[in-house]
């Protein structure tokens, strides 16, 4: 669409905004619009926000979580497990593991997962980092690799338990099989072949 | 979903951006750790634009189009025909308009239509500033509705005739009929009918 702006506060506006991933021209100027009916007060919060959050957000030092603080809340909390850390590609990551509150374990974020078709090495994550965490904290038992179960993350993991395994820690990867919820004929036979060779004793509470 | 943010500022940033319409907490989530990507100067710019547009947009005293002085781009183009005033409800009709490059009129943005159902009536939206302009301005000869096809354009194009009634200018409304391109079968049957009451003599070159 080559529109003709009105002005050029709201076409640079929409500019800006059309650059965030998944949002086209339209919906950029579906939203200004909008933005141009709320008061000013809430737009100043919106603007604000964004700029706050650029600007002050820190990573944590010990597991490159997104923190307001140096050590982020996880690391700093006593009450967690300090014997497993769970390995995850990214912040979306751990929120979603600890939203099933079944984990009580630390982090570690690496940042990315290695990719050759997109130029992601073992170097541009980090992997390092990990394996100096490993090696200086002798109250670390387990590592839980959680990662997605495409060729990245596969490729990923195996050089991880590789730069791992010179450490006395164990190493675990989430497991793997069939969703909770759905159709035993609509898993994909991968899956479902893994989840008959990985399968685990009857309880009668899973 | 309720999610355990790690950082107060994300959690700020992700609730703003979620309050804009269509924009739920994973894409807003999604999209503010995009920007925690991206170098401080574009997030900069980001977070200015928005400000800007909020903070410095006017709306045109002749036609109420937005932009960026008192009087817009097209009511200031003497280049313009000033004959004619064309209706609109916003401001994307206008762009819609102008990207035809058909009509080189004027403009005249309502801001709204009525819908009762709203407790939206003739007073909240710009019709009363409509008559004026008619009424001061011997100038106009032509005002073309540009309302869409729905009961509340129609009562909406209805009110505005009888408002202007009173005065000498021929009020005209776009034409109603299949869209070029779609099948005839599938167009639904009051646009049909319309289309064939409404036909107009065959030329060569439509």
């Amino acid at each position: 669409m080559n529109l003709q702006y009105p002005s050029r506060l709201l076409e640079k506006a929409v500019n800006e905004f059309s650059k965030l991933p998944g949002i086209g021209s339209k919906t950029s100027l579906r939203l200004m619009l909008h933005l141009l009916r709320q008061d000013m007060n809430s737009v100043e919060q919106l603007s604000q926000a964004i700029y706050n959050l650029r600007h002050d957000i820190k990573y944590c030092n010990t597991c490159h979580n997104i923190s307001d603080t140096d050590i982020c809340p996880i690391c700093s909390d006593i009450r967690r497990d300090r014997t497993v850390i769970c390995v995850v590609e990214n912040i979306q990551d751990i929120m979603a593991i600890e939203n099933t509150r079944q984990y009580n374990g630390l982090y570690h974020v690496l940042g990315g997962i290695i990719s050759p078709m997109d130029g992601i090495g073992p170097s541009d994550i980090e992997i390092e980092s990990l394996t100096e965490r490993v090696g200086n904290d002798s109250e670390i038992k387990e590592i839980i690799l959680a990662l997605s179960p495409t060729m990245e993350g596969d490729t990923t993991g195996f050089y991880i338990s590789r730069k791992l395994s010179q450490f006395n820690v164990r190493l675990s990867v989430i497991a793997r099989g069939i969703s909770i919820g759905n159709e035993l004929e609509y898993t994909d036979e991968v899956t479902l072949g893994r989840s008959i060779i990985n399968r685990t004793p009857f309880e009668h509470k899973q």
